[in-house]
């Protein structure tokens, strides 16, 4: 047999595999003639897709082979699942990860039946396919993942297969031009092979429908050198060798455009041409199950048994099912075969982190609540030494706010990565360096997904409103990580952390549009085994969680810390107990001595916790006999019950801290719903009063922003004399004087432009 | 003067008052020295992009005269807000507006201190800006913006000037595309200005720092006829006259592409050179505010003062402050004016749809749950005659899943739009089509936003759980709408309405990835004002939902609705009766007949109302003598108390419903916490227990999904059980048999591959 023939057989016989799959309970071999009971009752599949993505995988297959190349693969249009397993499963990984899948006429039936079937497995790539960091989900972060494994690994290739449905998504659209952040010498090749097989679920594809000469101009805008492949394997062979020449050359600077694939095939491709006298192969109607009547329907059923014969099953299999050696000339062997590569399993090759003493990094604080600190800018020493001691396997994500939320001190001793044109007025340019700064939310999440899945780690700085651009890519993460943590051959990987400054209480200047702290809302909704949230209130608990998180894995960390002043209140031993236990009683600013307080004034996130503060200074000296106790919440999770989340406070505790029958002020970061929903359950939740960001905003002060949400200490205070039981009838001078307060500080606000002395700099 | 020179006094004008804006509280013509007290406090604002801005206006001004060429304009950097209102003001339409800022200096005064202040108006384009329909927060949609204002508008140019930050992010990169969807005849014409000033916040622009060559291909790509412009009077007009002569010729049908601009000047063009050392000019050091020190440092305040004259503010205005004559020679008038254009405050131009009685699309129910019926197919007809009767105002948007949504009659009057190629085997593809496909849910967001924003009527119907891909532009639009409302210019304008298909419940098939209803959680966090959620439980009642959410303005509403069959549970009169009410008792599936229940099953959504009926016929059965009410619930903000939304039910007939007293077993489409949030206030609420989705899905089959969530009818029988005083010990044989029923169920399913007999196709 020649090379192609070889490469013909294992085409044949994934396609073979993968339309068994999708039909087929049993008979798998096709020993005895098809029957309606060997077919699945509920036919559930994409079919469509399936045939390129065997090709790819065929030939790429023969280039692993030749070239001892390390590559993994990324299939763009993931549902097409029935690839990606009958690839593992010929290249003997599937049965090493699921014995009882075994590479027999056994394991080939439960390998048919197991696919979109209860209790087995996915229709779509997912975690439990061997080879795969990319879930055949939502469509459109295949050439991010693909960039993102591709950092940091200069010997891998990241063939990545991006439909041309998905080629329409906006992430997509922007992905390409993530060659301008890859370094030949430092990082790995990402080969994108677009595959035009012309039509989505029931539309043709933009890009399949441009004049020929305009896609080349397109791909060539991004930066690539476009090939054009046609459905032949001379074709795709040639190319695949002048690619990976091209790839040589790159890799040597000898050329300094990345090439890349145009694969054009029909949709559906060696399938059912027409069925019920409708065109099905190159059509949209290929997309999902061609045949779909297939039990009811005798003449589907025979058209299936032939489409299936049409493979020769009998040159590809031996009687026993195993793959006959028409197959072997071209499999790659050991971690070389893309099913089994540990980039693709990362927690296999994650090493941990080298973290200096974040201790080392505190301010110090003599007294609390009397000086001011940057929390982010102090994060930003730590972050410094963390890349520099880690430069091989740690990046630091940004849309361009990395200086903006105060992190600056990282280009000390590293740049922006940057591989276009670079002017001399430039400033923290570098090709290599380690901050990834591109003006895409979708880049900076897709990036670092595909990184931390392959192994290594990572933080995301962003503006918190903007957070909410990757609420979807977030979802699909989570569920990543969930279903990886039920799956014993998947590896830990690192944690993918988010920093989110320049939140909603100091978007005072940039206006609504910049007000918006519900991302949270968003990570509460996964599966508490993988999503924790931090609202760290000063620098030195700052300093205590992202050390936390960066050691962490398999989670979700949402970290909030503002970039702007706020007081310190820790030293650095008190945050480090502050932090591990998530939540106490500030007990310099209460007045309960340990006894069973008035009112509690509970707080989370920094500038809450600041206007808490300062309510309760306001208490002490205008009720010194009143016995309030205050409450910072750093860890989110402690407030569900321990049934809820792994984090949860025990009831007793909860209740010891904040008492059953006393009303409880809580003043939060985020919309006030998240602290009832954490905290329905819990006895006193009935004298829960939650104070936080009520969608009133707008171009203003932060004061001001504080006031028309009533999170202020005067409105705080106000809430005190309304709720606890009494104070209503014998304070309601002070309390006229907390509103009276409040209109002198919009009055001046409004006067002078900005807050009034004392608004802003308070102090202990 | 010639043209040119007034245009460039146009400009020196507009630049002036936008340095004006972002930096004085008085002394507006410079009529004395500049004195620190002339100063603003906090200097908040964005001079960068400003210059650029206004270049373009001062030039589309002229055309707009010259050709009486009506025309919109979209600043997609919106941060540049001076250059807007500036602008606005110069073509008298901010003093229309805003009387107390008039056209002369202490107009100029005040228009000078409002500016990012307290109380005045915000530093972005905003919804207060006139001739806006761009917010300037989150990047990325001002082109997508422009099309959707294009769309059916056949004598409009919408210019939109992209910046080169806002064209990294993912949805302005797809935006390009949307010209394959325009039509040269009946729709407008979109002008991209690319304009490249090198910078975003601290980083270089990816398309400043291409090859110029690469850059012009990329265009060409995207399907455009790229001209470049340098920072020249001379250039860019010159430029715009042979643009809007082959826009002209693109009109006409002699050319098929559009044309766009490359525009190039220096960031912060005409600003300061060099601050303190470093050069500004140029660079990204001048996006903000060049000169920060102002107030105290001398050296700053003579910088600002020769800024500001060298635009010769004497020449540009006379000595009341009004325009002079200088620039009068190129302002268009009356609505031609762009800040008065009524596509910019499209409630102007609002019409009613036309719409047919959707009783007349009614399934015909002679008895509640004995038929089932496909609600979005129904829905789709009913959609068909919409489109029909209003045919220049109404666009249907899908990325790609109309057909799959099952709203396919609509092709029977109308195609897919399609400027690309078309191929024989194509169906349902044309110019002019109303219905919006693309696999981008950012562009049928941004389209649709637009489109109502001009003022128009549209629906996106779209995968539930990849509506999160638009969390983002969804939070931005409720913003918008939620301001506008409380400017009494803004006209209103057609609600943006979701049909949320192919829901959690029933995507059983694609998996885990496919499955989450969390976009109801991210809508409930906006303002009461403007969100409305409904889940209609059958086909009529989707009907009536719908009608209702056509008619109404200025909202953002949910439709969630199955396109699987479910029961009919209403007949039309019913049906209206039922969703006036927002939600109500079934009288003929509860037992309580009129008296105390012993308990309430509570449900919201198809699913969850369908295992709740079944739950209720199993109780009906097997403990006639319990007294079962069920309540279903369509408009979910019924929910809540009138305090915390309009359409919040009174707490009295919240209790007559609910109870005070009895057990609630909620069974709820999204995630129970939603609920939790919506009644915490509710008197009743420590006795509800809610069901719904916890983020446990994979691929298997509806009723399995049903079950992995314990929202299926068995559950909720023992649910009954465990909470209803007193049954706990006498029914446990009952409890056991639903738990043996739950374990048959799902052996079944197992075996089979198909839900077992009963457990889907139940009826009353």
């Amino acid at each position: 047999m020649t090379t192609l023939q070889h490469i013909d057989a294992y085409w044949r016989a994934a396609n073979y595999l993968s339309v068994g799959q999708i039909y087929l309970l049993d008979n798998p071999l096709l020993t005895e003639p098809l029957r309606p009971e060997h077919v699945k009752p509920r036919l559930l599949g994409h079919w469509g897709t399936t045939p390129g993505l065997n090709f790819c995988f065929a030939h790429l297959n023969r280039i692993i082979a030749e070239r001892r190349q390390d590559m993994i693969y990324i299939a763009g249009p993931g549902h097409g699942g029935p690839a990606a397993v009958a690839h593992a499963w010929l290249e003997g990984s599937y049965s090493e990860k699921y014995p009882e899948v075994s590479q027999d006429a056994e394991g080939m039936r439960r390998l048919f039946r197991q696919f979109s079937f209860p209790g087995g497995i996915p229709s779509h790539v997912a975690p439990e396919t061997p080879g795969s960091i990319h879930e055949g989900g939502e469509l459109g972060y295949s050439l991010a993942h693909a960039f993102g494994a591709a950092f940091d690994n200069p010997r891998l290739v990241v063939a990545c297969v991006v439909g041309d449905g998905e080629a329409e998504t906006g992430p997509l659209a922007a992905s390409w031009h993530s060659n301008k952040l890859l370094d030949p010498y430092r990082d790995g090749v990402v080969l994108p092979i677009l595959h035009l097989n012309g039509y989505k679920i029931a539309n043709p594809a933009v890009l399949a429908r441009i004049p020929e000469q305009e896609l080349l101009k397109l791909m060539e805008g991004y930066g690539y050198r476009p090939h054009l492949v046609g459905p032949s394997h001379e074709e795709m062979a040639a190319t695949l060798d002048a690619v990976f020449d091209e790839i040589a050359a790159y890799k040597e600077g000898r050329v300094d455009r990345l090439p890349m694939i145009v694969l054009r095939t029909p949709k559906g491709w060696t399938g059912p041409r027409e069925v019920d006298g409708k065109p099905v192969e190159g059509t949209w109607r290929a997309h999902q199950v061609p045949l779909s009547g297939v039990r009811d329907n005798p003449e589907h059923l025979a058209m299936l048994e032939e489409w299936m014969r049409s493979y020769r099953p009998e040159e590809l299999f031996d009687a026993d099912g195993r793959p006959a050696p028409a197959l072997w000339g071209t499999v790659p062997d050991g971690p070389l075969r893309m099913s089994a590569s540990p980039h693709a399993n990362g927690g296999e090759l994650l090493r941990p982190l080298a973290l200096p003493d974040f201790r080392d990094y505190a301010v110090e604080v003599k007294s609390p609540a009397t000086r001011s600190t940057e929390p982010t800018r102090v994060l930003g020493t730590f972050l410094r030494d963390v890349i520099a001691a880690n430069p091989h396997n740690f990046r630091l994500m940004g849309p361009d706010e990395t200086a903006s939320n105060r992190l600056s001190d990282v280009f000390e001793v590293t740049d922006r990565a940057w591989e276009a044109e670079i002017l001399p007025t430039d400033e923290n340019l570098a090709p290599g360096g380690r901050v990834m700064e591109v003006l895409s939310e979708h880049l900076c999440q897709g990036w670092l997904e595909g990184y931390l899945l392959t192994g290594r780690h990572g933080l995301f700085n962003c503006y918190e409103a903007f957070i909410h651009i990757i609420d979807a890519m977030f979802n699909q993460h989570a569920k990543w990580l969930q279903s990886s943590k039920r799956i014993p051959w998947r590896r830990p990987v690192a944690s993918l952390n988010y920093l989110l400054s320049s939140h909603v209480w100091r978007q005072d200047h940039n206006g609504f549009s910049h007000q918006d702290p519900g991302f949270l809302d968003v990570v509460v909704n996964k599966k508490a085994e993988v999503v924790r949230v931090y609202l760290p209130p000063d620098a030195n608990t700052l300093l205590s969680v992202a050390d936390h998180c960066l050691r962490s894995r398999d989670y979700v960390n949402v970290i909030v810390a503002g970039k702007q002043p706020v007081l310190d209140l820790f030293t650095m031993d008190e945050a480090v107990a502050h932090c591990t236990r998530g939540l106490g009683v500030l007990h310099w600013a209460s007045t309960d001595e340990g006894s069973e307080p008035d009112v509690v004034l509970a707080c989370a996130g920094d500038v809450p916790t600041l206007e808490t503060l300062a309510a309760a200074a306001i208490l002490r000296e205008h009720l010194p006999e009143l016995k309030v106790r205050v409450v910072n919440v750093v860890d989110l999770m402690r407030l569900q019950p321990p049934s809820e989340h792994p984090h949860g406070l025990p009831d007793a505790e909860f209740d010891t801290l904040f008492t059953t029958d006393r009303p409880v002020i809580f003043n939060f970061h985020g919309y006030p719903s998240l602290i009832h929903r954490l905290t329905y359950r819990r006895h006193g939740h009935h004298n829960l009063h939650v104070r936080g960001f009520k969608e009133e905003g707008t171009t203003t002060t932060p004061f001001d922003m504080a006031m028309l949400n009533d999170i202020d200490r005067y409105h705080l205070v106000m809430d005190v004399i309304d709720r606890v039981p009494g104070l209503g009838a014998t304070q309601a001078h002070l309390r006229q004087r907390m509103a009276d307060a409040r209109l002198q500080a919009r009055a001046y606000t409004r006067e002078h432009g900005e807050d009034a002395p004392g608004t802003r700099d308070w102090t202990w």
